[in-house]
């Protein structure tokens, strides 16, 4: 959140006056024709409202009406392991950041990182979403808005997080196992399928499908930048006024 | 997080034009002597300007300079259980709330109860504040202040916070345990000494004194409402200018 400076307050005012003032002149002009005196009441009226203009602008931040709360929204990216989640919220979070939104980015292996130890058991997985939906929501008290990708294999877990936040908007990132098999370059579902990791979503853990996907990414068949546009379109037409 | 309705510019717009063709109407009328010229000058700027001003404080919304990013604090008490940190807390809150702050209340039962079974052995604590140094910290991310209250027993977790979050002021909430034991109408602490409860702070887990607290409230001596004033005064003279 942001709070408008002294200095720009003072700015403000300057560049006002100067649209300001030129008007008064030219009226005063057009109705006695005398441009000096047109001129020298220009420039008392300058000296003057340049003060009273800061003046009001100050008192003005005293009053609350008229500023409407920017109401949050989550964007929530669901899917397979490599199915292209992390990549498209960021691009999607890089285009959000050019709209005067207050906005936070939240990603499955940024938090796994910082807070190690999480599992991957359904009982853990639940718990953790458990925890990011609080995340969500204190964030959203805050009018901030998010762009979080999970795996989130778990109808409960999506539900849950959907019971916490307001205004869900659920992505699902849809892609074949083959397809993710193939973007796989650290080799992970290959590990999986030699039994390495235990509960790894696709291969020894289940996926359940979104029933009630706001978006449904099918990165089989759009591009990176087709799916941004998609995604951008429906924050922009329901969320961003 | 708030922005301007376009309402709430026009009326801005007004009540400066108000302001202000009075006294375009007055240096007028002095220069020239002609009342009815100088109303009817003030007329006219009064119609034309109103618009401009209005697409003026429009067009300053684009224009991201001069605008202060509000720096966020996080208030952190700490102190035995039943030492009065939640009400504390709450008070100060509530005073804080008058300020024009993002602020939110984080409170270790209020998280307890959202996400159970986070259990109460070292390591299960300092995973726990490690969770909430993470949430202050995307918080403060997003210019939101905080009031947090937790046992937070170990030097080593509130260390953690400290490192994890910035202008940290850590709040001592400093009471006898005999005192914490008066006030226990849930009868929390008979209970604990009955070895009801494992790891209770101050029964059968050790409270750890904070050697760095920025403000130490000493419970027993000062009333609630003087320690509110001191926990303020210090915020205003540090975080709020």
């Amino acid at each position: 959140m942001y709070r408008d400076t002294n200095l720009r307050s003072v700015t403000k005012g300057i560049s006002w006056r100067f649209v300001a003032t030129t008007t008064t002149i030219i009226i005063v002009y057009i109705f006695f024709g005398r441009l000096d005196l047109a001129i020298a009441a220009g420039v008392i009226e300058t000296v003057l409202k340049v003060g009273l203009y800061w003046a009001h602008e100050r008192a003005w931040f005293k009053i609350k009406w008229g500023r409407k709360k920017i109401e949050p929204f989550n964007l929530w990216f669901t899917g397979l392991p490599l199915s292209g989640k992390t990549t498209l919220a960021n691009r999607v979070y890089e285009e959000l950041s050019n709209f005067e939104i207050p906005l936070e980015r939240i990603d499955s292996k940024d938090i796994r990182d910082l807070i190690p130890g999480i599992g991957y058991t359904r009982e853990d997985r639940n718990r953790h979403m458990h925890r990011i939906g609080h995340l969500i929501k204190t964030l959203q008290n805050n009018s901030v808005s998010t762009v979080a990708s999970f795996v989130s294999p778990y109808t409960e877990s999506r539900k849950a997080i959907r019971e916490m936040v307001k205004n869900n908007i659920v992505v699902y990132v849809k892609a074949e196992l083959e397809t993710c098999k193939k973007r796989d370059i650290n080799g992970k579902y290959e590990k999986a399928l030699r039994g390495e990791y235990e509960n790894f979503t696709g291969v020894n853990d289940v996926y359940e499908e979104p029933q009630h996907a706001e978006i449904i990414i099918d990165t089989d068949k759009l591009s990176i930048d087709e799916s941004v546009e998609v995604i951008i379109k429906y924050i922009k037409s329901n969320y961003i006024k």
